[in-house]
């Protein structure tokens, strides 16, 4: 999926720190919005969603209604919106009764840097910031009402809250309760992460991360292409790409926590087998999540050869997501 | 505001419940259409939402289209929308890190039931569930954006989310931190409950109010409003109407903590002197406060009368608000 093209790489490149830049000012603008309210919830907010990040979700928003021929500044808001809910989820994702982390993006948590609940308020203030944020979508009506029922439809209890909440029944994150090497708890049988046969966990930790993080990266791309009105053949290419996009970028994940060091990582490294989370390389070894990843950047590249449309920056992005050292 | 025709009392009675059994429905559909994902966070999402309560927002919305000529069945989604953001706002409010509460309802908090991971989950799942069901309204799609972003300011920083984070600012809940009696913490002199000064504080305290429990019920009567495509007259008398609404029902839900026990509230008496609250009775007096809810219950009927459709539902709804004891 690299181009071969350096100058055409630069340009790839450069048109993605653009929309960075564009995501990071219309997310200041949106946590402008709310200003005036309370001085510590509102730097809580701000403190989740504005110090760092790679921007990820709303590149791909930018990089998918940009293959579809949106206006750029149409995909401002979506681009915002997914990732005031991504933002939101790695609030809570760090709380104590969660996955207690000190540290992310380098820097202290919200609940360390500020208090617990000031933690739990954020998040739960910054996920109607995007509902409300893509409410004022400059496109019509009928297009705003489907950027939201997507939004909400991945955030949600079939999406990635469902996800986490596999996450935690199945490896006891949250509850306190130590699990043995297989995570398995013969209290909770439906969790479907305890049995022993490695083809049933394996399959369980891809409907794990299809909603834990697959959910909101697949929803970042149908943002993008609901804002443009695309015609159906190129949603079924895109959700084709998205599906393979964020196993890659789960699997990818899981082997920089076996690879890299806290410095690098700007969070703690070798937290999951800590932990005990199921991942794929302790579920099908290192090499075999190497060749998995490569697997899944050709069926991007096949999926992004179906769309007519300028392709580059959602190809580079699919590199990134499968390279990614960070 | 009491309907002297006990006929007409009754029917109205009768009329209200029967829109509580229509939110009941409509929240358990809610429920039913994000089944089939982690079982023990949909068991918390139902325990949140479908173990009894009032169902005030819910019929605030009913009673509110109703005024202004809605069909019911449109009114069906966005009074269980608004429940549902209620509920989560209930579970999120129980947790350690903010009251700490471990009965709600008469029964088990979320987070005593299942535990706290679990229940933070599932809070944050039924938020977006409140803004799915709002975009599948059957009306048109200008109304249906109207309807999200109504209920998403309503939820956030700037409503909902704002009030609770200014109580815990202006109280030390949640941040483990002891305040003396006065609530002042010299390092928030931004909290604004701070001051000594009664009328400054009086003047705070309804605005924390104003936001944290009058911001949802405002948005209750909003969305039966916008439903209906209320002019705008109506909606102005309308927020008249809720704004009073909203402050009666937190006087009195203060005066309720001081008078009743356990058993009757459904939840822990007694818990905001102990917890060093700001309420109304501990500023202006029982006498004074119950002064203000006589005040507040003829602005009501002021309100309504300017309304042209049938107001008896709601008016029906401020009295239980002014005389409810539980």
């Amino acid at each position: 999926m690299a181009t071969a093209d350096p100058s055409r790489a630069g340009a790839i490149a450069i048109q993605l720190d653009d929309w960075r830049k564009r995501a990071d000012a219309a997310l200041a603008a949106a946590l402008d919005s709310v200003a005036g309210t309370e001085p510590g919830l509102l730097a809580a907010m701000r403190h989740a969603v504005l110090l760092g990040g790679k921007r990820m979700r709303p590149l791909l928003v930018y990089a998918a209604g940009h293959a579809c021929g949106a206006r750029e500044e149409t995909l401002d808001g979506p681009a915002a919106a997914v990732e005031l809910v991504h933002a939101y989820s790695l609030v809570h994702d760090d709380l104590p009764a969660m996955d207690d982390d000190a540290l992310r993006r380098g820097q202290p948590t919200v609940h360390v840097a500020f208090d617990e609940a000031t933690a739990i308020l954020a998040g739960d203030a910054l996920q109607p910031l995007a509902f409300a944020v893509l409410a004022a979508t400059p496109v019509n009506d009928t297009r705003r009402v489907a950027l939201l029922a997507e939004l909400a439809d991945a955030a949600g209890a079939r999406g990635m809250c469902g996800g986490q909440a596999l996450d935690v029944a199945a490896t006891g994150t949250g509850s306190g309760r130590a699990r043995h090497a297989g995570g398995h708890d013969p209290s909770r049988p439906d969790a479907g992460g305890n049995a022993d046969d490695p083809s049933r966990r394996l399959g369980f930790l891809e409907r794990l991360h299809a909603m834990k993080t697959g959910a909101l990266l697949r929803a970042a791309i149908r943002l993008g292409a609901i804002t443009a009105d695309a015609a159906a053949p190129t949603r079924r290419a895109l959700d084709d790409f998205a599906e393979a996009l964020g196993l890659a970028f789960q699997i990818r994940d899981d082997l920089l926590d076996v690879e890299a060091d806290s410095a690098t990582l700007g969070k703690t490294a070798g937290k999951d087998a800590a932990q005990d989370k199921i991942t794929f390389p302790a579920l099908i070894g290192v090499d075999a999540s190497r060749e998995r990843l490569r697997q899944l950047a050709a069926r991007m590249t096949d999926a992004l050869a179906a769309l007519p449309g300028d392709t580059a920056p959602l190809a580079e992005l699919g590199r990134r997501t499968i390279e990614r050292s960070y």
